[in-house]
């Protein structure tokens, strides 16, 4: 075993984030693929006993859960290359502001884009793009989120973009027009290694989204 | 205008936790109550575009939301005192994965103890119990979640303390019976003047319960 070992599932934005801070910083590590679908290894539910759930990163035995927190970890264990906070108080409080949007707003109404259906459906749409919107505003004509350097909120947003597609499929309507510069800045991410690398290809996405559908009763 | 301003609601946890922390570093501060049943202030609606809601601290003109993104603001704009993060980038994953527990498990669960009833509120309440003694098993027989000094988890939790009552009165059991160390733990906080002076009584909470109770329709 490696010193460091990431518990992962190869579709998960969560786990594709910590695949992409590692990737930054240069990181060398053991990744083990989970069946989140079917049994969880003693391993993950001995590493997340409360959430029970992917990723978790063990460094040196000692494990570490839920992305976000991953994320500032890691950029904080290997403070020497890529860093991914600013330094500055303020900012670094507006980075944790924009990730967390991602989580509780963009990624949450994202998944309704695929889970409803109809007038339902239709609103999840009208929210959505009003998030892109948000973002759009935020990012404006900067390189990244972060300015010229890519950080925190990029890590975070970064490996939704292979979901566009499924979104842009199941939903009906365009990110490119809805939000250019989110597109644009989608694009420009997947220059990077580091995201190339850690992203699912968005046909690959879909197939999954098929697969929740059939979970969730969504036909 | 004073250089800091709080943008609060004399019964948010969420507010109550920054009002600690700024106590706890001795920030002289300007507290701002907010109407959160009313009309919002131009300035809480220009300050939190994107939620909308307090807590908001505004410092030297710049707003910061997310009361636990303002916690660690505090800590990192104030950092010569009554430091709230650990130094070790462990310990602050492990201090930041507890307080994102008390947000997510904690608080959520909680809301059920008085928004449902039934057989449905008894789950809430099986479920509630084993989140106490989750948290019982991280306190342990530390004084603080942060150890011998009061930290960042131990910010993210106190205001429940004045919510013990209205969660005990509403579903029908004792904390201390569930999670003795918690309950212990609970009393030390309100020993400190931060957390005394930031608290409601149980009892004007138990009457905000009754006011969110009739606008949730539990009656």
């Amino acid at each position: 075993m490696k010193a460091v070992v990431l518990l992962d599932f190869w579709a998960s934005p969560f786990g594709q984030r910590c695949r992409i801070a590692l990737a930054e910083k240069g990181v060398d590590y053991e990744y083990r693929e989970e069946n989140v679908l079917g049994d969880k290894s003693p391993l993950l539910l001995q590493s997340n006993p409360v959430h029970k759930k992917i990723p978790v990163l063990i460094h040196d035995g000692k494990p570490v859960c839920e992305s976000l927190i991953i994320v500032q970890y890691i950029d904080e264990a290997w403070p020497d290359r890529a860093p991914l906070l600013p330094a500055d108080p303020y900012s670094r409080a507006q980075a944790r502001f924009w990730a967390d949007f991602v989580d509780v707003k963009f990624n949450e109404c994202g998944s309704r884009l695929w889970k409803l259906k109809g007038e339902a459906q239709a609103a999840a749409k009208e929210e959505f793009i009003g998030i892109l919107k948000l973002l759009e505003g935020e990012l404006g004509d900067k390189k990244y989120f972060g300015g010229d350097a890519f950080g925190f909120v990029d890590v975070a947003l970064a490996p939704f973009v292979s979901w566009f597609y499924s979104y842009e499929t199941c939903a009906g309507f365009s990110i490119e027009e809805a939000a250019p510069k989110v597109a644009a800045w989608g694009k420009r991410c997947m220059e990077r290694e580091s995201v190339a690398n850690a992203l699912s290809h968005p046909d690959k996405i879909y197939e999954i989204v098929g697969v929740l559908k059939k979970k969730f009763g969504v036909e």
